[in-house]
């Protein structure tokens, strides 16, 4: 799901800009490949947000769980990490910084509702390095990964962020009502200050974690205009086709259970209903199709590398293994509104 | 719970009044005891109220059930009854008059959640003429009790209609958390409107039904001061004590089953923390005993009665019986945050 967000600024004119300098939005690439975002440098602000993530989930732990309030949506608490550290954060070499959690008990709730445990989040979001994705949105957002995978940190204009935090109520509403939602699931939503700039980010799931692997991918719209991947995106390895493109490999579209099939469609009617609501109509499916026959040639091929490599382990993926094991279908689909 | 609202206009010092003429709030009583709200003839509001509900519950039942958006909590209707019926609405005797319905998909869901059917919920409401409870609140407020005893309607103020309509977010919360809560169960609030006087109204439950015979009532606040029932109330058949009476007639409070002390204490922790939250301090918790040894005692003198008249079948009530059988402590307890 794409919100509707503040136009990325434009270039200002006065300041000469290298030719190697690439920018999309407040993102920039420099000369040596260095990213910046806002001008500050992209690795400050990964290790800067764990820092404030591990504080707040840490601090968290002390404020025993009760009922949601109407009022908690509205909270905003906020943390100075000066670089020698203080009685509540722990010194560090980043410049100094203001971390702003919004809505700390209100995530906390989403978390639980969605089995996370704050230990495991902690442990995703600050045991190791983040790492920034390669291929940015359209709209000059960072993506940062987690180093397992599972959660995707990704910044957001400053509308975005108020619109989303409008949002929370009803978010709360659907995730009560319709456990099975395909929207994004929103794991916080922060905002990282360094030198009276703001850096807005929100925690999600990562929709396609590399434990699977997605055969094929699709960003549906629902639109045949100009839906189709460009060139970049199809010389990738492993591209995010379009409607288009969808309908050029299945013309007779996917097979799903019959069962599956309707409670595929009732969710996804439901999540439009909701967003409906919100006026919100920039938005996508992603459809991620594993195909079970080429998992196992896959499988097949690593281990006959892997034995004529004298290796053993590669054998077996476990997860992998466990997958295909919980889906008996010829075709995995996943379809999930899209967040990125 | 009593909300803060709008306090009751003063009498206006120019009208010249009848010393029999009794008046709170926009409650009149005339010379002949007809009772008049903002000069409205209670029985005109009645009959109105129930040609709105019986219409609003009527046309819902076209609308498929689906889930509860945050918008719904905005909505609005208004439905315009001219005495000599339209396409939309029956002819009637009343005087032309609107009824406007809040949140009526929200309400819907409510009653859904609280198991009213809609065809239990109409038949309550307009399947025999409203009764008019005798005793007004300090507020001048009406109170409306359906025939079956299961609902009451009540007048409120402007302001405290709007706030209740505020709350309604927040109160969809609580319900989805705290299913136990002994906050006020909410059916409707509606707004019949007749000669461009307002008479806001809100459906509730009956707190306290007359199928089961309460033989002690108490209105508690938590705080001793003035807190005695007046002689007025004490001189009536069923009066509803207040603190001071209740520490003077049970010294060593009451005895409840561990597990049930502690479930109720817990659902009334989360109760306050919600009407704290929305900044409501004037509530009371309402306390209802049905002492189960009287309750043998007036059944075996009331059978006694029936045999000495000849009549058999006033042996078996068989609410009350039910109700035995369900409670087998010598005390039954209902805790309720009061609504009146």
């Amino acid at each position: 799901m794409e919100m509707s967000g503040e136009q990325s600024l434009a270039p200002r004119p006065h300041r000469p800009k290298s030719d190697k300098e690439r920018k999309i939005g407040h993102r920039r690439v420099g000369e040596g490949g260095e990213i910046t975002y806002k001008k500050i440098q992209t690795t400050t602000i990964m290790g800067s947000i764990q820092l404030g993530i591990q504080h707040t989930v840490g601090s968290l732990a002390s404020k025993p769980r009760r009922d949601l309030l109407m009022m908690d949506f509205w909270e905003l608490e906020t943390i100075s990490f000066p670089p020698e550290g203080s009685s509540m954060t722990p010194a560090h070499h980043y410049s100094e910084f203001k971390f702003k959690i919004y809505a700390p008990i209100a995530f906390r709730y989403f978390r639980d509702l969605f089995g996370i445990q704050p230990d495991d989040f902690m442990m995703s979001m600050c045991s190791a390095p983040l790492r920034e994705l390669s291929n940015p949105g359209a709209s000059g957002s960072i993506f940062y990964l987690t180093d397992d995978d599972e959660f995707i940190i990704k910044t957001v204009q400053h509308k975005e962020g108020e619109f989303l935090q409008k949002l929370l109520p009803g978010y709360y509403m659907n995730l009560n009502q319709n456990p099975r939602t395909l929207l994004p699931k929103f794991f916080g939503l922060y905002c990282y200050q360094c030198n009276s700039k703001n850096v807005r980010l929100v925690a999600m799931n990562n929709l396609l974690p590399s434990y699977v692997k997605m055969h094929l991918k699709y960003d549906l719209k629902g639109s045949t205009y100009k839906r189709k991947a460009n060139k970049a995106e199809r010389s990738k390895s492993s591209p995010t086709y379009k409607d288009l493109d969808f309908m050029e490999h299945h013309p007779n579209g996917l097979f799903l259970e019959a069962e599956t099939y309707s409670a595929l469609i009732k969710t996804i009617q439901r999540d439009c209903r909701v967003l409906e609501s919100f006026k919100i109509m920039d938005y996508s499916l992603l459809v991620g199709i594993h195909n079970l026959d080429l998992a196992v040639k896959e499988k097949q091929e690593a281990a006959a590398k892997a034995r004529s490599e004298g290796e053993s382990d590669y054998e077996d993926a476990p997860e992998a293994d466990q997958y295909m094991v919980q889906e008996r279908e010829e075709q995995r689909t996943t379809a999930l509104n899209r967040s990125r």
